[in-house]
């Protein structure tokens, strides 16, 4: 088990001293078209979410498999395979995904991993956890708990307004829910145990000047891995989980999936999603605190219109008439990469693909697509976003039994 | 403020390569009368207790300062001024105390500092917390979590039977209270956002092989010297902390102290204790994994005979007729040491020391006193442990408002 680990290790550390940086606080490739992810599959020791599987996927839940499936986006797994197999037993699991808060308004890439996991929580319908972990930004970051904790509350809005079953859905902060149930305490405890400082040291990149609060930190993010933490849903029962995640928190899983099997759990499934790109182009990952390179959910129709219009980076070419003779680069258009995401029709997207890799759409066309597409997204987001009260707010946040039994 | 921190490392680093070995882990010296007090006050850095602070003792209290602080039991302080200063200008305080739960029983050198609580609580009728560091045991040794967390409950009961007001006291396992209020976990992470991997590594003697949780532990030790932890009885009040406790836990506590006016609090004043001598000689303290150095709260009569005539340390000489000419040694002898902890009398006491320093009175004599102190008091405690019913323990232990207001 902890060659599991020291491999990944040394593989990450390898990883830093190449084109591209993936870890939990960074993200940059020096190549235009963005990160490597089939390198990075190899380098983190993950399995590439192939045909075979989206075929069982279909099969298994008698659904077409979404688009962040079958367009690459969500792109790595593990051991999904053995979660489908249990499904098709009837044997259940549940969903688990988190967010660190640290701005008042998400970004659409902050949309990417719990539009998916609605969709897993209505396919499968199974229970789902989220973790904001304001813990984690206090340490981080130069923001009191108490900032952090309402940031947490901020942010819970916005994930509720993209439409989870609140029977079915258990958001928490931190700061909160550790404090209300000694189950999970508990549980980070058991896993402190089984790591050391060595560990850490290799898989986040700790030193001896780091805090201890950030040392102990992993466990916190891996302890919702263990269907016991949450006694009012599974009571102490051990169920499978699976977490969906951008590819860089990866590395906290990996310390997850080491640690499990030695206290009595099964380790947790994955299932990766690749970074939503900042406008600017693909070599970093849009951010909360770079504001020209990103899209909030909170922006109105005019920002929108505006950022894509001023930022987003082009494949185009300089002049109409070279754009016409020789077409756009889809690859590198993070105008074209947005659609990827947010344009569900496959048939339209790969007509506008070829438009632009021809030369018949103009980087200014592409763009009021996307813009079409986007400000109604935004609008709708913010009207469901106002209508999260505090009443439901609190329902979603109150340890609680969910609409399911085990 | 790091200066302390940094200063006690070096000197804590110096201790360990002399003669004396004193940290929360390892208490030894080569010296047969034990680790010399007066050097590890100016290692450490705290403040002999004078006849200046007793004598202010008994002014501001009214009361004649228990026999531990006559003796020199209590040996040592932080900040007892303040406290006394701010009792008398009828500002409040708390005494916080703890214990790690090893062993189903405690020893009688378990009952030293709860005794000494009680006495300041019945004096300056003060609220007390006592933890129970359930999860440090668990970190520390070969114990799952469920055994450590019963033998807090266990060693809960020996505390009770101590004599505490249930009113005034509320005693918690970690593993439990940690999972009841958020304000505890709160104040930990702030802690824990306060101290480096350096300065614990300086303090504990911890190297890249620890595990996570023993090094995010000493913010859990510090956490109840912050008053906010306890909402039930404090409130949000920010009330000053006494912390009575044998020396070899100040570590603990100097950290606690580095942090405190960096996060809004005062730093927590201190009262160290010796530490209770292994049968065996002054060497070690006593230690409850070690049963023939060791005597048990729930010893029988026998046993407790048995111990003291078979292993505890005599002073005395090899031969009855030496013994009458030259006299024993009160210096090393573990008998006449306990008697210093268990005789309340100081004129009785002088006058064993006396005879036994002359020669008039034998080692089996002597030892016959000590049987004839600790025999009845073992047997009261049990007693008075086994009228601790399942309702009491949960009362001492369940978070609530105390009999005093704030």
């Amino acid at each position: 088990m902890a060659g599991e680990v020291e491999n990944n290790l040394i593989e990450l550390n390898l990883n830093q001293n190449k084109d591209d940086i993936v870890d939990p606080w960074t993200v940059t490739s020096s190549n235009e078209t963005g990160i490597d992810y089939d390198k990075l599959i190899k380098r983190f020791g993950s399995s590439k979410i192939d045909k075979e599987l989206l075929d069982r996927f279909e099969k298994v839940t008698g659904k077409k498999v979404h688009h962040f499936l079958r367009r690459g986006i969500v792109f790595s797994h593990r051991d999904m395979h053995t979660i489908l197999t249990n499904y098709e037993a009837g044997k259940p699991f549940y969903l688990y995904t988190g967010r660190g808060p640290s701005s008042t308004s998400i970004h659409l890439g902050h949309l990417i991993p719990f539009q998916f996991c609605k969709w897993l929580q209505d396919v499968f319908d199974v229970p789902l956890v989220i973790q904001l972990t304001d813990d984690e930004k206090t340490l981080w970051r130069d923001l009191s708990l108490e900032e952090a904790h309402k940031l947490a509350y901020e942010n819970a809005k916005d994930i509720i307004a993209v439409g989870f079953d609140v029977e079915k859905t258990f958001i928490f902060s931190d700061v909160d829910y550790i404090g209300q149930r000694p189950e999970f305490y508990r549980n980070m405890i058991r896993i402190q145990k089984c790591v050391t400082f060595n560990q850490v040291k290799g898989i986040f990149g700790f030193d001896d000047s780091t805090v201890i609060g950030k040392i102990a930190f992993p466990a916190v993010q891996a302890t919702p891995a263990l269907s016991t933490s949450f006694p009012d849903i599974f009571k102490d029962k051990k169920i499978p989980c699976l977490i969906p995640c951008a590819i860089d928190q990866d590395p906290y899983f990996r310390m997850t999936r080491d640690v499990c099997p030695r206290i009595g759990f099964q380790k947790p499934a994955l299932l990766h999603s690749i970074f939503f790109p900042a406008l600017q182009g693909a070599q970093t990952k849009m951010s909360a605190s770079e504001a020209n390179s990103t899209i909030y959910c909170s922006d109105t129709p005019k920002q929108v219109k505006n950022k894509i219009n001023k930022y987003a980076f082009s494949g185009g070419q300089a002049t109409v008439e070279d754009h016409r003779k020789l077409g756009g680069n889809c690859d590198v258009d993070i105008t074209y990469q947005y659609l990827k995401f947010f344009l569900e029709d496959d048939d339209k997207l790969e007509q506008i693909r070829k438009d632009y890799s021809s030369g018949n759409l103009l980087t200014g066309e592409l763009k009021k697509i996307l813009i079409d597409i986007l400000t109604p997204l935004v609008q709708e987001h913010q009207k469901r976003r106002a209508e999260v009260t505090d009443e439901i707010l609190q329902k979603f946040m109150t340890p609680r039994k969910l609409h399911v039994d085990y």
